[in-house]
Formats: structure tokens, C-alpha cells, sequence
């Protein structure tokens, strides 16, 4: 494979699972306090609407890594909600 | 200009740009515990892959989102870094 498709690639990697670790911490502490809630609804919005737009535009690598960011972002984005203090 | 396009954009423009509700919060709380450090290397260093990409396959697109993508990330992780509790 060429070298851009792969930097590519490690790219497309690193930002579609950076959500991961956030993930992992909010399971840990519980506590979502300082995370802001625009950026999350802003992300899963987002996401959806590359996800569609690699639907319309026939493109795999586009669908696949933005299934996988819409589904860790929305998840992030639930547990901000139901972790929120009133 | 084609639906399909205005919808990729739409969908750019959101993810790069919902950094910024999150380095408000930060800017006002100066509370950055929840936020996953992991996450923010993550995220600055796939962004800077990506710009990288975006100049070896000549994409101003690519190029332009993630400019300011890598900027805003890298702020946060900078802030993460100052107000972590030690």
C-alpha cells in the first residue's frame, strides 16, 4: 500500500478512536462536569452528516470510520446527560 | 453548488468547529478533570496527520478543516495540561 493511504489510514484511526479513552473515563469516574455539552451534540450531528455523506457518495472508508465516531460520540454524548449534576 | 457537496461541508464544518464550545467552557471554568488527556493527544496528533495528508494529496479542503482542527485541539490539550489538577 502507499505511504499516503497508510498516513492516511493512521490518521482516519487516531481521531475516530480518540473517543475511546473518554469513553473509558467517564465508565471510571462518573463525572462529566467539565466536558461540554455543545461539543458532543455538536460531534454526533456532525458525524451523521458524513455518515450520510458517505453513503451519497459511495465511499467505504467515509461510512465505515464515521459508524464507528457517531456511535462513540453519541454514546459520550448520553453519558454527559445522564451523569449531568441538576 | 451540488446538495451532496453543501452536505459534506455542513458535516466538516461541524466537527472541526465543535472544539470551540469546549475551550469556552474551559476558558470560564478553568475545570479541565473530566476531559481525557489521552483523547486530546489523540485527536492533536491524528489532525496533524491528517494536514500532512491533506498536503501530500494536495486537498485544500482537507488541508483547511484541519488547520484549524489541529489549532483548536492543541489548545485544549494545552489548557488540559495547565489546569490538570497535580
Amino acid at each position: 500500500m502507499d505511504f499516503v493511504v497508510i498516513l492516511g489510514l493512521i490518521a482516519a484511526s487516531l481521531t475516530t478512536l480518540s473517543y475511546i479513552p473518554q469513553l473509558i473515563k467517564i465508565k471510571r469516574t462518573k463525572s462529566v462536569e467539565d466536558l461540554s455539552l455543545g461539543m458532543f451534540i455538536a460531534l454526533t450531528t456532525g458525524f451523521t452528516l458524513w455518515l450520510i455523506y458517505g453513503f451519497l457518495i459511495n465511499s467505504l472508508p467515509i461510512i465505515f470510520s464515521n459508524v464507528l465516531a457517531v456511535t462513540l460520540s453519541f454514546l459520550i454524548l448520553l453519558l454527559k446527560i445522564k451523569y449531568n449534576k441538576k
